[in-house]
């Protein structure tokens, strides 16, 4: 498979126009166009460009409503509750962000719920946003029920990621960005598509018995027949899976009971576009507790030491969470944001529906002679999928 | 093996006496007490009354100071950080948690860390705290440096427990309290005293290969000549091992480099005692969000269709997290705290010499044909460990 790339801005640019085309306003589409090329650029496709036509479906059916107005429900000097109302879930959750950095700006800490909302992209990128600010940001999502508890054989809960990002100096940042599942739908998917079978730890099938048929699986799935994927930690609690299944249900928890929203089961994915979701998100003033230089320069001797541990034999490298992307990052502002080709010509047809120019290809590899093939596999994920 | 049951406050007075002989003010006696017991009666025995004697040995070789006046080293309406100076941990970590609940009641979010404290018990207590206020309760701690990073070889992080506490009303409320790693030390140590080789994704030796051989991990571990427990998700990244990784670098980020403690492999366990460690604690007011009722009701719902989840084929229940817990605090409420007797016994030691009367027995079964020895095999921990 061929992968090119693409110049970061073009990218920006070509999906702003087409959601500018969709009815968003220009600031909305920026953001919206904005956050779904980060995830590329960080190295997550399956949250990337390659979901512009999921958005685009998502706003067709009405499952997205790129002129939504976002209420304020509730309001304290350290706590505010949106309901967005079916908007764009990227521009409604960097706003929402940005009023708990103004918040925790006034007061130290601030938290917010945003109800009634959709997919978001990659959770990290609200968490990042609080690091020039020189505090610690988090956020979560719950997703579409695909996660079976424990011992059981239903899925009950989401993929739910939590991201937490913290600044350093020379280190760049700890940001960890993390699904609470073992895998996400698709790596499933994925799978699905190679035929091969699941390793057992990842699944359970409609028995609550270890999943091996990604096909059966994603059909059982979609469905809502039963199985689903495992928490992590995997099955049982042996290596910790009710640990895993812990950390959802506290996603759930944080998004949606305390925003008065749905939450579990009642959220599903259709064919067409993911269900509305609601979003936690978080930021702590570092200065309330320590100087935040003082801070930063530990984070440096910890994140340092971290990634010069002794790799395992066989193994090459270390790292902390958030250093494959900062790494990844910083070669796509290089070279360009790098996308399969399937991705890219998917890109110029919509393109070519909406009547904006797609962006222009500065260079094309095979992708499994080229660099981009040898970071780590999830990177290689094909369909929209959580870390 | 024998168990014996004796009654909860009858147990509690015996350990407050033999607090207070080794100088702890009454009122942290009592605190110091309470929160070891607790951990018996919720099931989790290695954080019970079977550290009492390594509570002691603190005390004597002064890891522990029993009359250390804890610091305020940074206050705002929403934060505090302690130092504590080397006091006893639960003491100082009920005070902190308190002040956090104040501060909550008044601004609707605040956090504290303690740094330079000791082995504090189960994170849960604290969490659970929160409960009775309306709030969500979080508490976390760093332990000595146990775990090794993804893809690494040497131990770089503590089995670093999170624990997240929300109410309900008629289930009781959502307590989630794990260790950040797949397994605690305390699991290790009951494979060697099995002669059982270690499952494949719990450990890695020295070379970073899984480890099985429980007996010389423990002693690479304790000599920290490499190798340690693998985080939630075990080995590379396949299932997750990064998740646990990443979550585990958060809980020391927040109670250490947030507070300017020492982090990392900087924290290590002797023979005698655990190591000072550092906690974060933190209360989000749920009316600051939404109406404290609604919300329990919902939690209700959620938690109720958890544990009515149905279970997968050879298995008998699903739980929702802190359910375990709470079903095995009531039947000690009815019929006393289960102790095994090797630490009933090592409890009649204490007593003698201190001059303290054990508590009485209420009953006394062979385990392996009670209710006791029917519980989840975590339940059987016979040495210091977290969940």
């Amino acid at each position: 498979m061929e992968q090119v790339r693409v110049g970061w801005e073009e990218l920006v640019l070509f999906c702003q126009g087409v959601f500018q085309r969709l009815g968003l306003s220009d600031e909305d589409a920026r953001i919206a166009a904005s956050v779904l090329v980060a995830a590329d650029a960080r190295g997550i496709p399956s949250h990337g460009v390659a979901r512009l036509r999921r958005y685009i479906r998502g706003i067709e059916t009405g499952q997205m409503l790129p002129r939504a107005s976002v209420e304020v429900l509730m309001e304290t000097t350290v706590s505010i509750v949106y309901d967005a109302h079916g908007a764009m879930g990227a521009p409604a959750s960097v706003r929402a962000m940005e009023s708990v950095i103004r918040k925790a700006r006034a007061s130290g800490a601030a938290f917010c719920c945003v109800r009634d909302s959709n997919h978001f992209g990659i959770a990290g990128y609200y968490a990042m946003m609080a690091l020039s600010e020189d505090m610690l940001g988090i956020a979560m999502t719950n997703t579409a029920a695909l996660g079976v508890p424990t011992f059981g054989r239903l899925a009950m809960y989401g993929t739910n990621p939590i991201a937490f990002a913290a600044p350093a100096d020379e280190e760049g940042a700890f940001v960890l960005d993390m699904s609470t599942t073992v895998v996400t739908r698709g790596k499933i998917e994925v799978y699905e598509r190679l035929g091969k079978e699941l390793p057992e730890g990842w699944a359970v099938d409609r028995y609550g018995q270890p999943a091996r048929d990604a096909h059966s699986l994603l059909e059982d799935m979609l469905h809502r027949a039963g199985g689903g994927i495992l928490p992590l930690g995997g099955a049982g609690e042996d290596f910790g899976g009710h640990k895993g299944y812990g950390l959802a249900v506290m996603v759930d928890i944080l998004c949606a009971v305390l925003s008065g929203a749905p939450f579990g089961p009642a959220l599903y994915d259709t064919a067409e576009s993911s269900g509305r979701v609601s979003h936690f998100f978080g930021a702590l003033r570092i200065d309330a507790f320590r100087d935040p230089r003082a801070f930063r320069q530990d984070m440096d001797r910890m994140l340092r030491a971290l990634r010069n541990c002794p790799p395992a034999e066989g193994a090459t490298r270390v790292y902390f969470a958030g250093l494959k992307e900062l790494e990844q990052e910083a070669e796509c502002r290089r070279l360009g944001v790098p996308l399969i080709e399937q991705t890219y010509s998917q890109l110029c047809a919509i393109g070519r529906e909406y009547g904006v120019s797609p962006p222009s290809i500065l260079s094309q590899t095979v992708s499994s002679s080229s660099s981009f093939s040898s970071s780590s596999s999830r990177r290689h994920n094909l369909l929209p999928s959580a870390m």
